[in-house]
């Protein structure tokens, strides 16, 4: 298989796990909001990489899917709260109008909760022997010292002023602890030994930092039909970005060093890491 | 002990778990506007029945604290998204100005999301052998077909008509099933058996609906001195609650039947239910 069957291989075993994963009884209009945005496309890279990342170590993920659904999950509800007018108060997201621009903000802050819950609901209801110790990585990963850390510090930006420092909480908290859980999670599964999924958590970090700052290269370059997305918003909203600090060249340098970082930490992996390798370097062409 | 100086020590136990539950390195504002509202006071109803649900098997609260604050923290980061404009649009909660007043919409949004994810990250980092099961009770009282699903049917309540059927769903599900989870996962953890944890179940059910029906009540009779919040708001917003529904009166009725079944659903316990069944009949007499 070539590198991009074997994305969509991962990428549309986590579509179908995703259709499965809001229950039938979830009341209207709530079920409908979450769908909207659970299903409105996007790479879903965090799912592959959890898949991709387990099946390194083993090749059967069913056990693995209820996690590659519930990653999805939290993402898409960071999303849906990302864009409210109190937050980035964006309109438009892979090229459709935001959760709370069809269902209302109230709805949209219930399928953001909706989609918390149910992420920690589906993992809480998989029998794998090591469903606990995945599901606490996410919990990690994705809270107060996390993403969640990462969106505060990006929210505030503009009132605590910038500088490298808070750059590299924020690209670090916001974006690569929710690139890294992936990672960590589909090795913990699939049993692999502590300093196996310690280099998995390098790749992550690193490949996630690098991905911030192709966003943020992208929001510059980019049209809005290639992003789904309104471009120049960054600037526009006076956001702390690499672009910002450090200007488009420097940017450009940063992404590779960073994606360099990524492959090499996956050193211990050897020839199964060759798909991991792959991704990090596809994602380096848009910017180059 | 007399029944308030038992409810005291419970709650003085959750207190201080509450204290220590929010980790250093949360950023700033972010962890002033969580502390905010989850040292805000109040009853501390939920964690309270989790500690003396589990004490009728295990008196060592020891392992069972940080469930407690896990719930206290679901519950408040309700209270936070419940509060905000594009939800009920309430200003003033437990006396003070709620959360959104103080930090700002945006950070509000936050404070609830880190709240929901650090009671997760807080009960997976549990050593305890029956904390999974503890947390996948919570999990599915708190989302998309328990607590989130009650606030949907709330919201939409205006629109989509109000009868008996649709009362009965928001009162189950957006109060009992956050009244009911603290009883099993009590039990849960300290070991009690499928008929006793059943048992435990139907009584923290009758419970949760009793107490929304005094809610409901107090919407109506009670003062912005007494209740910590405006009075009134119910009927102002149109609300699908008991009293629009039955009356104060049959209200007052149904508030005593339901407090008698959460009691009788208690048999199985014997005397050792004395606590859980005094807190219930305490309750009643606000509206007697």
């Amino acid at each position: 298989m070539t590198y991009q069957e074997r994305y969509d291989y991962f990428r549309l075993a986590a579509e179908e796990a995703l259709r499965a994963a809001i229950p039938a009884d979830v009341p209207e209009p709530l079920a409908s909001a979450m769908r909207y945005s659970l299903m409105a496309g996007g790479k879903r890279l965090r799912p592959v990489l959890l898949l991709a990342a387990h099946a390194m170590m083993q090749p059967d993920l069913t056990d693995a899917l209820p996690f590659a659904a519930a990653l999805e999950m939290v993402h898409t509800y960071s999303l849906i709260h990302d864009d409210l007018p109190a937050m980035d108060n964006d309109d438009l997201r892979r090229g459709k109008p935001t959760c709370h621009k069809v269902y209302g903000e109230g709805m949209a802050v219930l399928a953001g909760d909706g989609l918390l819950s149910l992420a920690f609901e589906t993992m809480a209801a998989s029998a794998h022997p090591r469903a606990f110790a995945a599901l606490g990585e996410l919990a990690a990963r994705c809270g107060t010292r996390g993403m969640v850390a990462g969106q505060c510090a990006d929210l505030t930006a503009e009132e605590t002023g910038r500088d490298e420092q808070l750059l590299h909480y924020i690209h670090l908290h916001k974006t690569a602890d929710l690139i890294t859980a992936p990672v960590v999670m589909g090795l913990t599964l699939a049993g692999a030994d502590a300093p196996l999924v310690a280099a998995g958590r390098a790749y992550g970090q690193c490949l996630g930092v690098a991905f911030q700052i192709i966003d943020d290269i992208l929001d510059v370059t980019g049209t809005a039909a290639a992003l789904g997305k309104h471009p120049g918003k960054d600037a526009q909203e006076n956001k702390c970005t690499w672009v910002s600090i450090y200007g488009v060249d420097q940017a450009r340098r940063d992404a590779a060093r960073y994606t360099e970082q990524a492959v090499e930490s996956l050193a211990p992996w050897g020839d199964r890491a060759d798909f991991l390798i792959q991704l990090a370097r596809h994602a380096l062409v848009r910017v180059q």
